[in-house]
């Protein structure tokens, strides 16, 4: 496995596996890596000639007060990870390669990056999306990984790539749980003992409305209302939102079926999670 | 020559001649084509296997109030033109299938784009990054051939894939001149004969900048003082800008000498005109 830093030199890395005919798979991560992230690399393994993983916090998308600094770094497991989960390549880029003084480029979405994680986060999707604008022109994937954990972000994601012409399929990798349900996130290692068993409850919120959804007797409104409420009450737990969408847009549905997904964001002690669920409405 | 209006069946040309190892050299244009654009074209198909040009009245460069519905759109003879000056393929996709309903992705470039033209037309250069963006990702070239005369236009688009990492090299044109002088532009036509004389003053007042400068007895500032005066003084000239400005970030010049460039806008009449020209200060 190779260990790239310089972009110059993964462009061209890319480039060479290109012309020669194979395909990449690019999986964009910040390190810190968990099973979640493990699942890209082996759908990208199983899909593609070259694999092409990035371990890069990204600083852009960290606001003022938030995780940057202490955002766990882990780079040795994260190397042992990736070369047992079948990764060609590790671009493990420098902050001041990745943005050069004077760069003054920003890829922005518009709408769909102002709500939800955006309301909390405003200059979060900004970061994302330049950042990833910058490893698809470095790498020119034929396909990219990410996880359904980070929903908004693969919509929005989803949405840059369509909207100015990228090349790329954006392959949606399903979250991974602990055994107990909890999604696994790089976060997950900041919280508490009390606070882990407390975060539980963000996936049964989840499964909640899923079986509600199934049922049939309840309207979005109505689930997104009972899922809010039941955070509200949780010992320990400060909701962010919680939301039952249109499945693309994100924006509030107008009729009960059709693809709906349920969103939320919540503080544990001082952790902010996510997590989302796919409803299908029965009709 | 092949013309092609369907952005995904450029980008599966493009790829085409990619993988059988042709390079690409792309000429963007918004037609009304004049010996400046094809002497883009013609450097092209001097360094490229495969040309393609675009013609494309770009909406999101154009303000409220500008000349988008009035700006000259000759394609026959574009075409005509294209296939003399040696282009393989001319893409001229329909607004729709550009701005497809609900894109909602801009490609911005801070600071260099808020100074100059950006003062008077302050979402043009968002317009222009965005596009550019966008057929960079359908073609890929290896070159793309922008005219100096839109100076400020080129420095932004450098600094764009600079900072976003397209693998593409940016090939400055020289600005072509009438034998009067007055520099090529799709808008000269709106000229009347009085304003097309008028517009002459244009021309001479970077002339003699260059002069001034080469003789090394006034600074940046003196020559800038002395042209924006000429240009006020000059009959049925109404001055936008005439600055001196530093070569690659248009920013005020702190020292006399190095790289420097000249550059104005104008109306002459109802018609809004701009040139340019590199300086280089005696030491």
């Amino acid at each position: 496995m190779d260990i790239v830093q310089n972009p110059t030199d993964i462009q061209q890395c890319a480039g060479e596996r290109r012309r020669s005919g194979q395909t990449i798979g690019l999986v964009p991560t910040m390190g810190a890596l968990h099973q979640g992230h493990l699942s890209l690399v082996a759908a990208a393994r199983a899909a593609c000639d070259f694999v092409i993983t990035t371990i890069f916090v990204n600083p852009k998308q960290f606001g003022p007060g938030e995780d940057f600094e202490d955002y766990p770094r882990t780079m040795e497991s994260d190397l042992d990870l990736c070369r047992a989960a079948g990764s060609d390549l590790v671009f493990t880029p420098a902050v001041c390669d990745m943005y050069v003084p004077g760069s003054s480029t920003t890829v922005e979405v518009a709408g769909i990056t102002e709500i939800l994680e955006g309301q909390s986060r405003p200059t979060h999707f900004d970061g994302v999306t330049t950042l990833v604008a910058k490893l698809f022109n470095m790498t020119l994937p034929d396909r990219a990984y990410f996880g359904q954990k980070d929903y908004q972000q693969q919509m929005i994601i989803r949405r840059m790539v369509s909207d100015l012409n990228w090349h790329v399929e954006i392959i949606n990798c399903p979250t991974v749980r602990e055994p107990d349900g909890l999604a696994m996130s790089s976060r997950n290692r900041y919280l508490s003992p009390v606070e882990r068993d407390q975060a539980l409850i963000l996936n049964r919120v989840l499964e909640q409305a899923d079986q509600l959804a199934a049922a049939g007797q309840m309207s979005p409104q109505e689930i997104q209302t009972g899922m809010a409420e039941t955070l509200r009450n949780a010992e320990g737990i400060e909701p962010d939102y919680a939301v039952v969408v249109e499945s693309e847009s994100l924006q509030p549905m107008e009729k009960n079926f059709g693809c709906a997904v349920a969103l939320l964001a919540a503080r544990v002690g001082r952790t902010r999670l996510i997590d989302n669920r796919i409803l299908t409405f029965a009709e």
